[in-house]
C-alpha cells in the first residue's frame, strides 16, 4: 500500500496492456455516447476519423481500467480531486493496444489536515505504436504513512 | 444542427434527468473501476463517503450521456479536443437525479481553417438537490456554417 509519503517527483513508471475492441467500442457509445461514428463502421469510415474509434469518454474509462490495474491503484486514496488538461491527442481504434505511463509531478501535504496529502500525477495513455492517444494531469488526496499502526 | 456561428458567450441552458442506479454503479466499476467502495454496499457504508457512490469515471460517462441527450449534442462537432479543470465536487449516490448546465464561455475562429471554430463551454452536472457534483470547461472543434449548400 502506497502512501503520500511514497510518491516522489519525477519517479515514473508504465504498465497495462489494454486491448480495444470493436464490440466494446459499440457497447459502450450506445450507453454513454452514441454517435455514428462510434457506432456504426460504415458511418465511421465515412467520418473525419476514416474508421471505427472509440468515445473519449470511453478512452477514459479504458484509463481507469488502467490505473486499477497498476500497482499506482494500490494507494491510500482518500478522494480524487479532479483532472487537469485533459487531452484526446490521437484517435483509439478498435483493434488498439494501450498502456498508461505516470509520472509524479508535484506532492503537497496538507496545511489544515496533518494525516492527508495532495499528490499530482501526469497519466498518458499510449498504443501500441507509441502514439500517446490521452493525456491528463490527475489530483489524488492521499493518506499519509501512519505513525502508529492502525487498529 | 449547431454550428460554431450559433455558439454566443454567457449563453446558458440546462436538460436531462439521468437516474443513477445501484446496479450501473456497480456494473460500471466492475469494468473501470473496481474500488470496494464503488462495488459493495457494506464496503461503501464503511468508506469515508458513507454509502454507495459512483466512480468519477463513471460520473464522467453519465455526463456524456446527458450532453448526448440534449440539444448541444446536434452541433457540427468536428472533434473533441480535451477538457480542463474537471472537479468531482461532491459524490453521486445511487438514486440521485442529475442534470446538466452548459455555459458558452469562448468562442474562437481559427486562423488556419476557415471552415472551423473552438468553442469553450463550461459543464456542470447537478443533483437533485441542486449541488454541484460535476463541473468541467469542455473544448470543442466545430464547422463554421456552409456558406454555399453542402452536398
Amino acid at each position: 500500500m502506497k502512501y503520500f509519503e511514497d510518491f516522489v517527483v519525477g519517479e515514473e513508471f508504465e504498465c497495462g496492456a489494454y486491448e480495444v475492441t470493436a464490440d466494446e467500442i459499440v457497447a459502450f457509445a450506445r450507453q454513454y455516447d452514441p454517435q455514428p461514428f462510434h457506432l456504426d463502421q460504415a458511418a465511421a469510415d465515412a467520418s473525419v476519423f476514416g474508421g471505427l474509434t472509440a468515445s473519449g469518454f470511453h478512452t477514459v474509462a479504458m484509463q481507469g481500467a488502467l490505473i486499477n490495474a497498476s500497482p499506482e491503484a494500490d494507494a491510500a486514496i482518500v478522494a480524487g480531486l479532479g483532472w487537469d488538461e485533459v487531452r484526446f491527442a490521437h484517435p483509439v481504434w478498435a483493434g488498439d493496444t494501450l498502456s498508461v505511463r505516470f509520472t509524479c509531478l508535484e506532492v503537497r501535504a496538507s496545511a489544515s489536515k496533518p494525516d492527508r496529502g495532495v499528490v499530482r500525477t501526469s497519466v498518458v495513455l499510449r498504443n501500441q505504436d507509441g502514439q500517446d492517444v490521452l493525456s491528463s494531469v490527475h489530483n489524488l488526496l492521499l493518506k499519509r504513512r501512519p505513525t502508529t499502526p492502525e487498529v
